[in-house]
């Protein structure tokens, strides 16, 4: 394994290249009517139509591009709710190395499956009475599996930050510096890829967390200074971004940047989340949907501002979906 | 009125101009899963992510943009089950147009709320008993409003082209020339505006109609070489497509361009609903999701080919997509 250091622009840049003829350029989507009700303009990132449904598969791909040839052999495993699973799953078919995944026995059903659809074998633990980590950990050891971290890794992050190199990207092209990005927030690993790129590239542009209430540990580690957990017996209906804490690495870059974290409330994802499928007509997880939530919501000011919005993913159970959309 | 003639590349490259601000450029959207499923390379282009949630705001914007100042106070009428109603009323908002618009009492509830919403009056009509051209030409004589025709007018298929235009543009962006572009059809405005781009821009592409089971009068329109209509008994869940007959001026264009007609069955049409809500992240009504229902039903071979296919709206009704997302 290399030394560990902060992520640079090179290094999302280098992720770029990897990823070019793999992941997909998600488009940034503007709406009429969403910038009337906003005041402002929104350029929403949708990595809901990435490659398994979530940005997660760029930063997979791109540390298993890095794994040594020789190591591949054995393997790789990863634990995950389920998109980091399904970006570590899928990322290991295209270069045909086996994966083990260890994925809660509550995940969604759909990312359980998708999972086991890109060929993974999947290792279902209880989350209350085991240790995720230690499962991994055990894993690695029999088999020499690599383990392919969720957020905490340069190589994630650098993947992740490609994300913050296309809105960039996609903003020159329509000529406009967005004021802010916003971007939906669990382990932070998009975050600081996101803020990584961003300062290099538009360092203008202000970048915001957003976590769903009961989950904010970045936004109170933030502001503390210094990394906070969050209470364990939280619950949230945005299973993608339940992560105790901020990682070590993605705190550093977040601090370095001086982000700033919103919050909102499950009832406002939700809304969020049937707002997207009824005025957008894209299909975005509540994980996904915290950004556009706290648009909504106004949570940020966006009068008279360009603000760009990462939906960071769209795996979402059917009677989940139906819950959300048949409450707006 | 100017002389009713075929449109040219000219006219939609106007009406691109007209557009340019006000439309969404919509993205042509690749997802890898699909293509290998497919066999092929398949790039769908997401008109459900147009303003108003299909392709009929070009048109409905175009021929408005095209009425002389003096007329536009009088408003504009006209006759549709949902997206063009839409797409007329969010036109005739920006122009600062009254709109009235002619709608069955059975059409989406969504389309009517909707149309409502941009400011349009909607009267209802009983689709058994009642003519809603009739009621159209009424208004027209009573109030002075110009009729604002669904899709056999020059200025409407000028404006549908623009999708044919915007295609053939971000092709050439990744550098590929489409074998086939399928094309959601019913009365045949978006089929007749794209086969007319194509036809200039990219003459090797062959253009393919996709329409429901029962209402496949294009298909045997262009087998018998002169128009035919369907049966009036005849039902599919694909409101957007139930047209009784080719247009004249439509299908002069499809006769001239020696289109082929594919047909798929609800069944198909409502897989194909659940497959972009739970792979391809997109909310797609039945009637948009009928060029992918023939790919994913093989109704054409794709297999080492590109094809282009339009996503024609994605405006559709909660109880109906529940019922697609869970039968799948």
């Amino acid at each position: 394994m290399t030394k560990i250091t902060l992520p640079t622009l090179a290094d999302i840049e280098a992720a770029s290249k990897r990823l070019q003829t793999h992941a997909v350029l998600t488009p940034l989507i503007e709406n009429p009517p969403l910038n009337e009700k906003a005041g402002g303009r929104i350029l929403l990132k949708a990595e809901s139509l990435q490659r398994t449904g979530s940005f997660k598969f760029r930063g997979a791909y791109n540390f298993l591009s890095q794994i040594e040839p020789a190591a591949r052999i054995n393997g790789v495993v990863a634990y995950s709710s389920g998109n980091h699973a399904q970006g570590v799953a899928a990322a290991a078919q295209i270069f045909d190395i086996p994966a083990t995944i260890v994925m809660p026995s509550d995940a969604p059903l759909m990312k359980v499956e998708n999972t086991r659809g890109y060929g993974a074998e999947v290792v279902l633990y209880d989350r209350v009475n085991e240790s995720r980590e230690e499962i991994a950990a055990e894993i690695s050891q029999l088999t020499g599996a690599t383990l392919v971290p969720p957020y905490d890794h340069p190589w994630t992050i650098a993947g992740q930050g490609t994300v913050g190199l296309e809105t960039v990207d996609q903003c020159e092209i329509i000529g406009v510096v967005p004021d802010a990005v916003l971007v939906c927030c669990g382990g932070g690993g998009l975050t600081a890829g996101i803020a990584t790129a961003l300062a290099a590239r538009s360092p203008n542009t202000k970048v915001y967390t957003v976590e769903p209430d009961g989950f904010d540990d970045t936004r109170r580690s933030l502001e503390a200074d210094t990394r906070v957990a969050n209470d364990k017996s939280s619950v949230s209906i945005c299973d993608a971004l339940l992560t105790p804490m901020p990682g070590e690495l993605t705190f550093a870059v977040m601090q370095q940047h001086k982000l700033t974290g919103l919050t909102v409330s499950d009832t406002e994802v939700c809304h969020a989340v049937a707002y997207a499928w009824r005025h957008l007509k894209l299909v975005v997880e509540p994980g996904g949907a915290v950004t556009l939530a706290a648009i909504l919501s106004g949570k940020i000011d966006c009068r008279g501002k360009t603000i760009a919005a990462t939906l960071s993913g769209g795996n979402v159970d059917a009677a989940v979906f139906r819950d959300c959309i048949r409450s707006s």
